[in-house]
């Protein structure tokens, strides 16, 4: 069955390119819809959404566009129109998937519109720059990118191969039958290095209960895209199991990086959640020798792992970090629990491990009862983070919310 | 037809994804071959290349790899393997495309094989570290990168539909029946910024000569993939016009980062190339007033563009920089000329523009003039770079070199 393939692109200095990408997507049997996010010179030939419409749904006139002396809001209202233009097409059931190529101003205006594109649409960026960092572009949203290698200034036998393997890829991605449709309930897992071994247990035991466990590495993009999932509506409950992307935020730490939505997305939407505190035990930071600890750590006890090492949290620092959870569990329209393990919070913090502090936990531990509302429970576990009698706890207690 | 695909990854800890990708690509018609490069744990079910195979390729035994206490013989031996397997089956016709899955140190292994695969030849690499900086993975090579968005821990709703959509672009390329055959010789061409007006005079006439232009955004990472489709065969001759990446080498500027092999492979295989001091005026570095200027540059001529600022290369500079370009092109084995315009190197150095020192320019000149060996010949053409006579000289050169 023929689907439609959206192809952005800048047509006054992409036009051959995108043209023959659409070609070539053409002569696989499919349609497409070409939208033009270029402003300047002329175009070689027409797009199906010219830039004027792009413009206008973007919020200006093309001549509005033009007297601004910022380049800048070329670049943005062309790429709000396109996200508007591409999300109405989406959501009519009119778009199977997007294809994008560009320099560094066509990338960031074209993978802006897909970031705005659920999980499953396929979305395809063919990028001079995309042996840059690119983690600005892709963030926490499915998109792939291919390296043009060489630079898009008109059609060769070198560009050409390369559309044509995009032009390959985005409609072998539109012909997949299969859909993301979940057969048993999703629930979303933040797992971190230091607890790698209590979520093992978690996921046994959810899929024992019956559900599916979605796994996100609690590194700052992973914590993120668990609550895009939880907005899109792809899960229905959540284990936050690592939510130590807190600590790493307060120091700029290896697996900070969270943007202010973190923990959120559950409690808005209502669905159920249990928050465990794993890995909230340390900063992770990159140093590996006492010479480059940096100083206003080198009072504190030190877990030395790779080229990263874990520092431990003070009560302070505790404190903090009860006040940002609870503040953020409060808001939550839906049920939530806290389970906490008194053993220890990661391989890090256990009996005879570095950061064992358990006085020191039990400063967050205090503070958090202190500050969640009445409704929401905490439960205290009394085994070690990584033990399968924590991973019951945690578990049964989610199972429990999720059948009321 | 048919089509053999290579499916990698770490079976050990991946085992039911790749099966999964697998399955999803013998349900669209083509063959796997299931290449294991894990070396610890069981695996789901039986590779077609077993981790004992890939081991040996690469020169060690499994027991040897897992005898040695450093991790790092255990991925390079492995990466080794894999890439002699996956570069015997290319040549010998049985390998149409690649795909993998894999966390950081799985995406390390499998994109260390691709990028010894040519040009072309479909190569993807799902990867749940795809939002990270990839610049070391992708490097110059047409690796495409699809982001898992959630961590790869078994088999649900979320990851089967990113590997499907991972089965459906690996398929849908081979699928292609475009290939890498260049009907007019293609001719490389580095590209600046500040001399993109010249590069697109060369451009129209070159393919009024006959020539395909491949461009090269002469970054770093542009030069370097130049020197690699030259040494993989595909471009007959090289109008080195942007040979400004020297330049920033000096101080780590902003298209600085090219190798040591830059300038070289067009001399090793023989081909064709005209050298143009393209961008030599100028050190791009990122600064953009005068208070961010780095000290070393204070007392000199700066042309102000963006968040970057071109700094005048000095007499001692000229010297330096003639030294490693003389180097590299005594040692070239087929027809070289050099073309310098003498009213300027860039928009930056010309009448009036903030860097023009013509007097520093010769010194280039003079001291090139002085160590190249006799046979290549160094043509003066007095215009600036960006203008129209320019272009035709380097082109007019460089056509007569490839017609000899």
């Amino acid at each position: 069955m023929s689907k439609a393939i959206m192809v952005i692109g800048t047509l006054d200095t992409k036009g051959d390119e995108v043209r023959y990408l659409k070609e070539q997507i053409e002569a696989r049997g499919h349609e497409t819809i070409v939208v033009d996010v270029g402003v300047l010179n002329e175009t070689p030939f027409q797009a199906d959404v010219a830039r004027q419409e792009v413009a206008k749904a973007g919020g200006l006139s093309l001549p509005e566009i033009l007297a601004s002396s910022d380049r800048r809001v070329a670049v943005q209202t062309m790429m709000d129109g396109a996200i508007k233009i591409a999300n109405e097409l989406h959501q009519t059931g009119k778009l199977s998937g997007v294809v994008a190529v560009g320099g560094g101003t066509g990338t960031h205006i074209c993978t802006g519109v897909m970031r705005t594109l659920p999980l499953g649409v396929p979305k395809l960026m063919v990028s001079t720059v995309a042996s840059r960092d690119m983690s600005q572009e892709i963030g926490t949203k499915d998109i792939t990118m291919m390296h043009s290698v060489i630079d898009m200034l008109g059609l060769n036998a070198v560009s050409k191969k390369i559309l044509a393997n995009a032009a390959g890829a985005i409609v072998g991605m539109v012909e997949t039958d299969v859909g993301l449709t979940p057969t048993r309930p999703l629930v979303g897992l933040t797992v971190f290095g230091f607890c790698t071994e209590g979520a093992m247990h978690v996921k046994s035991l959810l899929e024992a209960r019956g559900y599916e466990m979605v796994a996100f590495h609690a590194n700052g993009t992973g914590g993120m895209a668990m609550e895009d999932l939880v907005d899109q509506g792809v899960l229905s409950g959540v284990l936050d199991f690592a939510t130590h992307e807190f600590a790493d935020q307060l120091y700029g730490g290896y697996c900070g990086g969270i943007g202010p939505g973190r923990l959120e997305a559950a409690g808005r939407r209502g669905i159920p959640q249990v928050v465990v505190p794993g890995g909230l035990d340390c900063i992770v930071l990159e140093f590996d020798s006492p010479e480059t600890i940096p100083p206003q750590f080198r009072d504190r006890k030190i877990f030395w792992y790779d080229f990263r090492s874990g520092v431990r949290t003070s009560k302070e620092e505790m404190k903090t970090l009860a006040q940002t959870i609870a503040g953020k569990l409060n808001k939550a329209r839906g049920p939530v629990k806290v389970v906490i393990p008194l053993r220890g919070w990661s391989e890090a913090d256990g009996e005879g491990a570095p950061l064992h502090e358990p006085e020191t936990n039990q400063v967050f531990i205090a503070e958090l009862k202190r500050l969640l509302r009445p409704q929401i429970e905490v439960i205290e576990v009394d085994a070690h983070i990584n033990e399968p009698e924590f991973a019951e706890a945690a578990v049964a207690t989610l199972d429990e919310i999720m059948h009321r």
